[in-house]
């Protein structure tokens, strides 16, 4: 294994590694800008014009973005506060730039009509990818976050990781080629990946899911083997951000996002922001105790919801209760490469998605298994919702689609009934309308998000 | 009970009521910036000088404060990027309002001594008060935090919320004028009571500590009867503030701060700030289980830590396994009024700490329990600290000097064992030095914060 996969995580690090010198002036000032995530709280400096400049910039282009129909460079200067000719100079760097575009003119009273400006979808573009235990997938997303390209892989488990990163490379690649998106234009990686991950220094540390992985520095040899700039962050953190960019979770209050896939987590968007904690590794839910009984658990305790709530302990409670349908036909003879696909496929999640079927049928030892799931997660969600006082909760992630019907009916009721400030605020609980890949998906966005979204620390330089 | 006392939480309403129109303009200028903990996470403005202005007043406030051996003109326009002009002009402002003073002169290299300048203790001051459902404690504070007064009054379960508000503004007054305070530098009163709380409104809902107190308007009732300003929160809110004051809490990571009182709760730092949900309700914590036995909870589960963990519990468990030495000598005849005052002292919390002290001479019964409740605290706190990748727990509150020895020596090597992220970053477990009025104490540093302290928010106006 080279150095390079296998070096030491270094405090301190650019959480973003720039290979490849960018010719473009406004990434390079969003990227050179501290993240709010990760700029320490301590004492904080008076703001200077020059970079109240680069802030503002990024202020409009967050105004058009937010504004598909489109907004004049009056209502930009109306919604920013800034005035006409600092609004007029910024649009058209970034119409130079080709991060946004005109879209037409609108009539407003007696005067002139007014151009229109909206960001350019294909103005730039991000590549996701989820490294899940199971099942790499990749995406390709525009600047207003929709998919242009996506494709699979498996993970397969004999590879190293120096081998898996390289066969991402091959497929990044490949996926971009076959986008027809221009190269120039790709603004980075974003790799999405199960805990314990070093956001810092971009290492995936030795997670539990990914055996064999140890300290890799995916961050880096990633970069080096595509050339593009590289951000890893865990997968509920990317998962929760897609939901942020798709509308599901979001606005002044905060936010738990409950993935379900192969694992169970937790991604939290607190007053907006999302929450990534000291090393980029919130969202670890796994030993919540939802109950008396269950399975052990690693940890000596009975009931942890990652462990009883599982995917793969749900299917083989199932199987052990004598539930029929849950096994696939077997449509592939040994050795063939369907059968190779198959065996990579999530057979587990696929089995779940039968069981809730055979629910939906009437089957009441199905029902009462998924009902079980439902008031777990319910008792789950009333910890999380009363730790950190949230007004939302979300449901998502692969296995979501199948489980919605139960888990909607369960849910809300008794997290309303369990939750203390259910007198003050409304509390909802909803699934989400992003699918399988929102973890890939969010990894783009995070991506698109580091490069392009204000933070109000990018106005405070901190030492 | 009056309207005002009773009236419903309005929605939207200032956080902070001010009654008397104070003649000071960087107060003024602080109150009615938007606060970064209320603001919504919409559409965000760019900077206007003259915001920035106010901002930078507030920065170069904080500049100051963090250093107490006091900063020359010169050594703030560094740390905060302002102009030497900007800062002469600001610290003119300030040592005007008497907020900062003169702190002597310091000589470096051959240019004439500098003037430094520090806070001005006796600038400003604040009041807090600690609404504990057995004893009311309030105090003074000085501009950097000190108490310069303190006193605690019972709160008596025979009162209704009216008289119990009645008593405390007649204490508040008593206090000030004990403490030889000019009462026109004193910015506020910061209220801390048991959740929920509407931290918008000021109002107190229905608190399972507080019987009877219904949606009490405690914030205008309290700003009425006083004429100071006032603002409510959440009892362990409070406290992590002071926490946070006090140094034992902060810095670039998150934090949980464990109150061990008559409740249990947690108070959270998220990135240098406190978090305190969408409503001010975040640190509930009380039904997170911690194993399989305990009794019963109202909430039907069993070993939620809430219950299982409160003092009155382990007292009552301690006495029904005939742990001996947990009663006070009883000193005083029936209706005397130190027996009164014996009363409504908080006997559950002398209790535990005689269990402690039976423990610490060796009982090993008495000693089985405590390490049974330090092992339960410990399991709270890494679900805690792997849900938020948290790397500072810290316990404190009333009861915690007599539980440090044993939860020094049980919790810290169990909450490491269970963090996900211990490969990644340290995690500390110590205790706190903020001692039995952490919630007092916090209430009012909460007033001196959201006067005097930079938020990055001020920068930014929402609609």
């Amino acid at each position: 294994m080279s150095p390079a996969l296998t070096g030491p995580p270094r405090p301190g690090g650019d959480s973003r590694k720039r290979v490849r010198p960018a010719p473009r002036a406004c990434h390079d000032e969003a990227v050179n800008a501290p993240s709010a995530v990760t700029t320490p709280a301590t004492t904080r400096r008076g703001s200077n014009l020059p970079r109240v400049g680069d802030y503002n910039q990024v202020v409009v282009l967050e105004a058009i973005r937010r504004n598909v129909e489109g907004l004049s460079r009056v209502e930009v200067a109306a919604l920013t506060g800034l005035s006409p000719q600092t609004v007029s100079n910024i649009c058209r760097r970034l119409l130079e730039t080709g991060l946004v575009e005109e879209a037409g003119k609108r009539g407003v009273g007696p005067g002139k009509p007014r151009t229109l400006l909206r960001l350019a979808p294909r103005g730039r573009f991000a590549v996701g990818v989820h490294l899940d235990p199971a099942l790499m997938t990749f995406v390709v997303l525009d600047l207003v976050g929709r998919p242009v390209a996506r494709s699979v892989r498996p993970l397969r488990p004999g590879l190293g990781p120096e081998q898996v990163l390289g066969e991402v490379a091959q497929e990044v690649a490949a996926l971009v080629a076959a986008s027809g998106v221009d190269p120039d234009r790709i603004v980075g990686l974003g790799v999405a990946a199960p805990g314990p991950v070093d956001a810092t220094t971009g290492t995936l540390m030795r997670p539990p899911n990914l055996p064999g992985w140890d300290r890799v520095a995916v961050r880096d040899v990633l970069a080096d083997a595509t050339g593009l700039s590289v951000l890893l962050d865990k997968d509920v953190v990317a998962a929760v951000v897609a939901e942020l960019w798709a509308g599901a979770v979001g606005g002044p209050g905060s936010a738990v996002f409950f993935y379900i896939g192969t694992g169970v987590g937790a991604g939290l968007v607190l007053h907006g922001e999302v929450h990534r904690g000291t090393s980029g590794n919130a969202g670890e839910m796994g030993h919540l105790i939802t109950g008396p009984d269950g399975p052990p658990c690693s940890c000596g305790q009975r009931g942890c919801i990652g462990e009883v709530c599982s995917p793969r302990t749900v299917v083989e409670t199932a199987r052990r209760r004598g539930i029929a349908g849950l096994d696939a036909p077997d449509r592939t003879g040994p050795g063939s490469p369907a059968r190779e696909d198959a065996d990579h496929r999530d057979v587990v999640g696929d089995a779940l998605g039968r069981l809730c079927a055979v629910a939906a049928q009437g089957d009441p030892d199905a029902l009462e298994l998924l009902e079980d799931m439902a008031v777990r997660f319910a008792k789950a969600a009333a910890d999380v919702v009363n730790l950190l006082d949230i007004d939302q909760v979300v449901f998502g992630g692969p296995l979501w689609e199948h489980l919605a019907p139960v888990f909607l009916r369960v849910v809300p009721e008794l997290v309303r009934s369990s939750a203390v400030a259910t007198p003050i605020h409304p509390i909802t609980v909803r699934g989400t309308s992003v699918g399988a890949d929102v973890a890939a998906v969010g990894a783009a966005c995070l991506v698109l998000d580091q490069a392009f979204s204000p933070r109000s620390a990018t106005l405070l330089v901190t030492h």
